[in-house]
């Protein structure tokens, strides 16, 4: 199978991340954290390393300040209802995964008060409308780094800026961009990093986190056993087992150890330009398929290597079907979880079709899928449906 | 290394547990319900047939009433903090887990009542006691299946009557039993079950669930996206998707599925009667070690393959670290994550080392821990701690 499916869940997965889950689930086994036998030693050291891994990928001084978590959903979880209380005010966009929005729509419902700037048919943020939004009462901005949909690149060194100005917190999204754009937790005055662990970082499904600035104290959303400070009926107060109750996913963070290891082994640089190149052959090659058309930005500075786009006389779902039904192509038509997107590219109605590469893609495969398209394309149904639909 | 921390997660795993890992994260790799290409149809079904099995370990109707989250922390807290409002009232044991004890405290700054039944010096709970504490605005019974720290089993079948008369929820914490004892959940009448995918079950770290029973509605914890309602500010009101918010740890899931049918094939009573052949030999064995003192209940049929111990002129970690350095075996010495379960057992101050046996450990393995113990007890420190320390 041809897999563009990447900003879902990268695949493959570099060897060695398999290697490392292997090692850790035939001779480690154990629980970190949860006794003091060699096993659980090691377990420790694996978990460890991947927090310095980690942290030395985000510019982070003090590893202990990486949460692992389930996914990076869990992770934005924590840190919106962790961070917002009754009456306080939060600016989001339009451009937003469900993961973003659905938790904000939930506090809403709890007395928080939510902007969502609207963004444009690009999906491209107005600074001046994001300072116009700060109220006396505003306690953080919540934005994706990219669009999980179109890969529109939000400017983030100047919304860390005007946070810092205005010393309210900023919550990064960084789903589309962990190990893929340069993120530094300082220059982009980030207060509560998310990521997923499955996705550009390479690592295996079950596994996400955050970064939480020394200045910031969350709510737990979770409590229950640390393997520290157990005497208490509250959570300890100590990082990260404040917020890591229950057996950590160790096998699986283990594996995410080994995907920043080859991260750092192949470069991230040289891996973006490989992605970048794919993205980059693909829409040079589209603009000659009739009735081909591609959302959000084109140039490749502003963009990620996720691309979405609609062929006239179909829907999108339509298009996904039949590339991978006849041409074994896997990709992902629809809403991409983020209806707001689709509202605000215009493309609620007929959805889009989901590109995204990866550095085990190749030019072969775009090209490939470059003659799908063009093949599906010439095959439009005779009914053509209304122009924009 | 002689592994005796099973209650903690369970190893080794049987070989097909990472099998089904390696040929999920081979040749599978995509996000279940997250596209309808070919291998998320696969991820979809791998997932599908783990619902099932656990759907019919536990005589659960619809394999979709079953939810899959990090741990049996996560599900406790989805159900505990999902179930409970301001103003009402819970019961609960002094033999919990902090994954118990810790929601609940949270949840007591919230205004919601907690009653504790302490228990008796086994660890036996009082049905009487239960009954007596129900009040008009008793909502729920939370409650262990059995002690993870001297594996004392608790009357469930009682409990779930006492629930089911005065029309109260019971939420079972199937930790230390999922796998291990028979668990079903019509027969319990079981409003909500908890339980890890990592011991008994014998699937990997970084899984775990709850059942939720038709006529229960659990407030979510965790919104975001669920690959299908995507249209919607608000999280679908769909099983499983409204409690399955992110990517799923489907290469996990994969895992637990195999140790589920490793689980149907050897047969959980053979299993179960080996773990206490097992139990019943330390225990046979460690009475005459002068000092040596288990706690809990000795009958095979009131507890489960979990002992704990102390030596006298120990504390229980110099015991842990003993056995850990001089004889190279694993066990868990200290708290358990469960301070008032150590208070109901007068064992605080000093803790216990706690053994927990598996399928593949051995008798001889039994045997060579006894020696190793009757060492560590003939070299006792001159310096005697007063007695019952």
């Amino acid at each position: 199978m041809v897999y563009f499916d990447s900003a879902a869940t990268s695949w493959p997965k570099p060897p060695e991340v398999w290697q490392a889950m292997e090692h850790f689930i035939k001779e480690v086994g154990a629980s970190p954290g949860r006794a003091g036998h060699r096993r659980t030693v090691e377990a420790n050291q694996i978990v460890d390393e991947t927090r310095q891994l980690l942290a030395s990928l985000f510019n982070i001084n003090d590893p202990e300040r990486i949460v692992f978590t389930l996914n990076a959903t869990d992770a934005l979880n924590m840190a919106i209802k962790g961070l917002m209380s009754q009456g306080e005010h939060v600016i989001t966009s339009s451009m937003e995964h469900n993961s973003v929005t659905r938790p904000l729509h939930t506090l809403e419902s709890h007395g928080v008060q939510v902007t969502k700037i609207k963004c444009d048919r690009q999906g491209k943020i107005d600074l001046n409308q994001v300072e116009q939004a700060i109220r006396p009462n505003t306690r953080a901005i919540v934005l994706t780094h990219a669009s999980n949909v179109v890969g529109t690149i939000m400017p983030v060194q100047d919304i860390g800026r005007i946070a810092a100005k205005h010393n309210i917190h900023f919550v990064l999204d960084a789903a589309q961009t962990a190990g893929i754009l340069n993120i530094d937790v300082k220059r982009l005055n980030v207060s509560v990093l998310t990521f997923p662990g499955h996705k550009g970082l390479m690592g295996p499904q079950g596994t996400g986190g955050l970064f939480i600035r020394e200045d910031v104290n969350l709510r737990t959303l979770r409590e229950g056993g640390t393997g520290s400070g157990s005497e208490t009926p509250t959570q300890p107060n100590i990082m990260p087992e404040k917020y890591e109750s229950g057996t950590l996913n160790a096998v699986g963070i283990a594996g995410l150890g080994a995907g920043l290891k080859f991260l750092r082994r192949v470069g991230k640089e040289k891996i973006h330009q490989h992605e970048m190149g794919l993205t980059n052959r693909f829409i040079k090659g589209a603009e000659s398929i009739g009735g081909l058309r591609i959302y959000g930005p084109l140039k490749d500075e502003e963009r990620v290597p996720v691309v979405s786009f609609s062929l006239e006389g179909y829907k999108a779902g339509q298009v996904g079907d039949r590339l991978d039904k006849e041409f074994d192509i896997g990709c992902r038509a629809g809403l991409h979880c983020a209806p707001d997107a689709h509202h605000t590219l215009g493309t609620f109605e007929n959805k889009l079709v989901r590109f995204s590469f990866s550095y085990f893609n190749t030019e072969a495969e775009v090209d490939y899928a470059l003659k799908a398209l063009r093949q599906i394309a010439a095959e439009r149904p005779v009914t053509v449906l209304p122009a924009g639909r």
